[in-house]
């Protein structure tokens, strides 16, 4: 049952598959953290592999599904990092998917130029935890390091 | 070439596949955020499937490797949140992955009891973006909404 006083997320989470809301009225009800951001997973639309974790605030998200191409906010910077803008690496949005309370947002991108990580390798999840050691499990794509932003 | 005041993560990029540190030495430069907490992407071992984003701060993190039952940190309850404790929807570590700069951690988990979102559904990212509308595309797998805490 739908009450007129629940949030868009209540809303959504009592709807059957196909039913939608407009995406301005999710956009207001976004629960943007304390810096404006929400997290971000870009995950390879077909292989399924999880290539990184970054920050969406409101223009890089309103950006990224009008261009599809994804932009992320620099927390580290500061400012809107059009993923691939210098490196080439840029990841084509193919979906977008936020989660049940809207903090978090799944990406499915084809990633291009292959290395979504800084270092060079394919993702970001290279170092696995293995026990007592943390071992590494992914080599860089490109013989030097890329500047993968 | 490994310099010596470098951090473990300039470190581990240098690595090649197959070196490793010791966990302890990582657990100590772990960047947690103003809330002592790193962000955790649970995505399905076997399929791919991105299921949940949540936190974890140390003693989570610990325990989940310790038991391989993940255990995240409630911050709506500021407590751990032993996935599944109550639900039955627990999650069975399969291995973890620690980013570039350690501050996220992919989960390849084994979803026990199939719903990894409190609604009920499988993932909790069923709010697809399609144009100008959100539209829900996963059902609940539960025919009542489950406490799947």
């Amino acid at each position: 049952m739908q009450h007129t006083n629940d949030t868009i997320w209540q809303q959504l989470e009592g709807f059957e598959v196909g039913q939608s809301v407009a995406f301005t009225d999710v956009l207001q009800q976004l629960p943007w953290n304390a810096d404006g951001l929400i997290a971000a997973i870009a995950q390879q639309h077909d292989t399924g592999d999880v290539l990184m974790l970054a920050w969406m605030n409101q223009p890089a998200l309103l950006e990224t599904l009008q261009t599809q191409h994804v932009c992320y906010w620099s927390r580290s910077r500061q400012q809107l990092w059009r993923k691939g803008e210098t490196s080439g690496h840029w990841q084509r949005l193919v979906s977008a998917h936020l989660d049940c309370d809207g903090d978090a947002i799944l990406l499915k991108i084809d990633q291009i130029g292959q290395a979504a990580c800084h270092t060079g390798r394919r993702s970001c999840f290279y170092n696995q935890v293995q026990g007592e050691r943390v071992v590494v499990t992914i080599a860089p794509i490109t013989p030097q390091k890329t500047a993968s932003i």
